[in-house]
């Protein structure tokens, strides 16, 4: 366990936790300013840990342009996965940081900083971790038991694509919730509680890590449209291996 | 604040989020019986609670038929509001509770036992609280600066009654996202972080307490129809006051 880090992020979601509880109300002003705000406070907080860390490495942040050194080290930071449930009052938002060497993820953080449950992996254990404990995929192999998770909001075009495409899963599956924060969702899945998360949005920033945590935890990422997966392109298909979601499909 | 309730209640909190976090991985009959297992077991807790310190009184709540009393005074229970939530690893749930006398809600609560946050409000002291400080219902009201939450879950004839009545709000709104947790989504109306909750679906247990919470804090509930609100009907459409849901609708 890397433990600079996780004493980094925690100290991160302190202040994330706070600005939580704090803001009850706020004007539109503060409203309108509350993404760059919060989202731009722990970026700062951690990309300032990172360089003076770890000097010679890059940097890729959701919130700011990359920081390109000449390691072969680069980390992958989304300051806040999740950043409308965090705006909403909805305590399902993380922290997540991957890094990278040689374009190779070999290490993944995500940190829930309210209900402090921290998901972690490395190549070196290969396994994954829920705080102190070893975390495993669910063994639910048929889609009539199983759980399952959609990336859309409450947008009408957005609904479309998935209904468009999803739509027979949703009615097959035990039952199905729509959820727009990516990392801790995909932990979900590495951790068992659901079978499946489909995301058309998802960034590199929003699972980078957790799909690393995913794949040791005995879970399998492939891209949307179901060929192998590649965390920079966007969206992605995410399951505890034993549901095939792609079974049935032409191509 | 009637300190019993809050006392009994915070005690079912620590059963339930004992719960939460234990629960990482379960075998299909666990799945399959999860709901009734911890429903059951938050109801039985605080039937019992309500049963000797209130024997006149009447318990009305969703995991059971109702016990009906003497006493003009009825107790609205919904052990968990918000299962899925609690079963796909999500901490937005919470237990509600309101107390009713000859047909009027006097006292409400509404707790998430993962976060600690405590809603509460009574007929004599005509306001809300979230913990120890008084909440307000937001200032917004154009449709484009608010954010919407509605009832929706990821199934497609679900999603569709709503795209089909209220498109032109998500589209037109800064954000929506859908909630299907009634009680702690009108809280947050209530609190001043969204302006509004559509939901075709919730019924008296979810929403008796919750309604009451929004009401000492600002804001207003109408039947889902736009008629005068009666926690009895099922659905309701909840917002800061300011902000007019039906504006430009027929009827």
């Amino acid at each position: 366990m890397n433990k600079k880090i996780r004493k980094a992020i925690h100290a991160a979601g302190m202040i994330l936790e706070q600005g939580f509880y704090k803001i009850q109300q706020y004007d539109e002003k503060e409203r309108l300013h509350l993404r760059s705000e919060y989202d731009l406070k722990i970026d700062l907080y951690l990309k300032h840990f990172l360089e003076s860390e770890y000097p010679e490495d890059s940097i890729f942040s959701e919130e700011s342009s990359e920081q390109k050194k000449s390691s072969k080290t680069r980390w992958i930071l989304d300051p806040i996965d999740g950043t409308s449930y965090f705006i909403f009052g909805e305590p399902f938002f993380s922290i997540s940081m991957a890094k990278e060497v040689s374009n190779k993820i070999v290490e993944a953080h995500v940190f829930n900083p309210i209900t402090k449950e921290y998901f972690y992996t490395e190549e070196s254990i290969d396994k994954s971790n829920l705080n102190n404990s070893e975390i495993r995929v669910s063994d639910v192999s048929k889609l009539k038991d199983s759980f399952l998770a959609f990336g859309f909001s409450a947008h009408p075009q957005k609904i479309k694509l998935y209904l468009d495409n999803w739509s027979f899963e949703m009615e097959s599956c035990k039952k199905a919730l729509p959820w727009i924060g990516p990392a801790l969702s995909i932990c979900n899945v590495a951790r068992g509680r659901v079978e499946g998360f489909i995301d058309y949005g998802c960034s590199m920033e929003g699972q980078a890590a957790a799909s690393f945590i995913l794949h040791n935890a005995g879970g399998v990422s492939l891209n949307i449209d179901g060929s192998s997966f590649d965390y920079e392109t966007k969206g992605g298909i995410f399951s505890n291996r034993k549901l095939n979601l792609l079974e049935g499909r032409s191509g």
